[in-house]
C-alpha cells in the first residue's frame, strides 16, 4: 500500500491520552504507527523497545508514534483490561489505541484496512498522509530511525 | 530459607502436564522452581528463556523444571485465560502452576510459603526435598547451570 | 568543537580506498568519522558495527564513512601489520586511515586537532565541512541513524 | 579425540602465570582450555567472555581455565606483544599460554596435538587427564557451566 493514502485509524478505547487521535488532525506531521499485540513475542523483544525509543528521540510535534493494539488470535486473553496491565509494567508512554475487532472474522478493523499481515507491523506516514513504509518483523533501529528523518525533513524541506 | 525443607507447592490448575505435581512425589530428583508473572518484563527477558534452557538441558527424570504463576499484582490483567495463551505464544514446555490466589492480600499461596520477594524468582530444591539456593531476579545462566548440576551429581554420589 | 570546522585529516597510510581522502573533496558530502583502535573493546563490540551499518545504510554519493585509527596506547601492538589483519577478520570494508602518530606525545595528530577524548569517538561533519555532532564512547544506533539523516536532507533542501 | 589422553600443552611463553603450567602438575583438576586467538571475531565476542565467566565462578583448586593463544594465521599481527597488550585491554586474569609456532605449517603444535578445526575451540580434561569434551566454535554458556560441574563432581563422588 505503499504510496497511497493511509486508511482512518479505528479505534475503540485509547490509552495514555486524553484526547482520541485520528490521522487526519495529525496531518502534517509525520505518523509511526506500530501494531502489536501484547501476547506476540517478537512485539515484547523488538517492536515495542524500538517504538519507546522513536518517541523519545523524536519531538512530539513533527512526529507522533502511536501504538495500534491489533489482536487478531487469543482475543480472550488480550482484553484491554490485560492491556492496561502490560502498558503499566512495560512502561509505554506513548499513545495507544486498541482496534476495533472485526465482526466476522478474527482480524481487526484497522489492521485489515492496512493489510498488515501480522504483528509488529511498523507503517510510516508521511505529512501529507500518504504511507511510504509498510513492513512486517523486526526492523533495524538504525534503519527505522533514518527512514522517519529523511520523512521529518520532507515537510521542512517545503517550508 | 536455603537449608529448610521445602514447602509443597499449592496450585489450583496445571498446564503442559496431565497429573498434578507435588514435591513428595518429586523427592529423589532435583526440583528447579520458577516463579514468574506473564506481564513481568525481567520473567519475559531473561528468567523464563533460562527455565526454557535447563527444562532442554537436563534431563527430566534427573531434573524437573516447574513454573509457578505467582500473580501479586495486575490479578484481573493475567487470569489462567490469559496464562494459556501466554503459554502457547511463547513456547513453554515444562509444566506451569497456578499458584492459588492468596485469601486475604495479594501474595498468593506458595509464594508466601516461600517468601519470595517477586518476580522472577529462583528456588533449587534438591533430591531430598531441601531447598538450596532462593534467589529473586535475573541469575547468570552459566552459574544457575552450575548450581543444578552440582545437585544433581549429589545423588549420584549417594548411589 | 561543535560548530566550527573540521580540521583536515592527517593520515599515514589508507586501507580500502585506492586514493587518499580529504575533507576538503569530500566537501558537499556528509562524513561520519568514526576514531577507534583494534584493540579498543568498545569499539569492537558497538562502534565498529555501528560504522559498518552506517556505511551499509547511507548511499555513498551522500554520506561517507571514514575509520580513523586513532592509536593512543600501546602503540607497538597495534601497527598497521596488525590493522590490517584485524580489517580482514571484522570484514570491514568503509576506507580507514591511520592517524599520524604524534611526536611529543601518545596522542595522534588528527585526534588531538579534533580533541578527542578516546575511542570510539564519532564525529559528524555537515556538507559544508563544519562539525555537528563530536561524542565519545557508544551511541545508540536509532539517535545516530537519526542525525546523520538530518545532515543529509540538508543539502537536498538547499538544491 | 573425546575418551583420549589429553596430549601436554606446548607452550613457548605464559602470561598471568609466575610459573608454566603442565596438564600432568594439573592432574586431580579438571582443566578448561580454551584455544583463541585475539583477532578472531567469535573468540572476543563469545569464548572468551564465556572463559572469563568460567574462572570466576569455578574454585581454582577444582576447575582450572587455560587460554591458550593458537595463532594459525596472519601470524604477523598477532605476535606476543600485540597478545599482551590484548589480555589488558579485555581485562583476561586467567592463565595464557603462547602455543608453539608450527615448524612446516600454519598450525601451532598444541593445536595440531588436540586436532582443532579453529578458533575459538573449547576442549574439557577431567581430573584424570582424559578429554571429555572437544567443541569449536560457540558454545551455550549454561549447557557449558553443567559440563564442567559434573566432571568437577566426579572426582568428588570418587573420594
Amino acid at each position: 500500500m505503499t504510496g497511497t493514502a493511509a486508511p482512518e485509524l479505528d479505534v475503540v478505547e485509547w490509552f495514555n491520552t486524553e484526547e482520541k487521535l485520528t490521522l487526519a488532525e495529525l496531518r502534517g506531521r509525520v505518523v509511526v504507527l506500530h501494531a502489536f499485540q501484547m501476547l506476540c513475542p517478537g512485539c515484547v523483544a523488538s517492536g515495542l523497545p524500538q517504538a519507546k525509543k522513536i518517541a523519545a528521540v523524536f519531538p512530539r510535534n513533527e512526529v507522533v508514534v502511536i501504538g495500534l493494539h491489533s489482536v487478531f488470535e487469543h482475543h480472550e486473553a488480550m482484553t484491554p483490561v490485560s492491556l492496561a496491565a502490560f502498558i503499566h509494567e512495560y512502561r509505554l508512554g506513548f499513545p495507544i489505541g486498541v482496534d476495533r475487532p472485526g465482526g466476522d472474522g478474527p482480524l481487526p478493523h484497522t489492521m485489515a484496512a492496512y493489510g498488515m499481515r501480522g504483528t509488529p507491523s511498523l507503517v510510516l506516514i508521511d505529512r501529507a498522509g500518504i504511507i511510504r513504509h509498510h513492513a512486517f518483523g523486526a526492523e533495524d533501529d538504525l534503519k527505522v530511525g533514518v527512514e522517519i528523518a529523511l520523512l521529518m525533513a520532507e515537510g521542512r524541506a517545503d517550508d
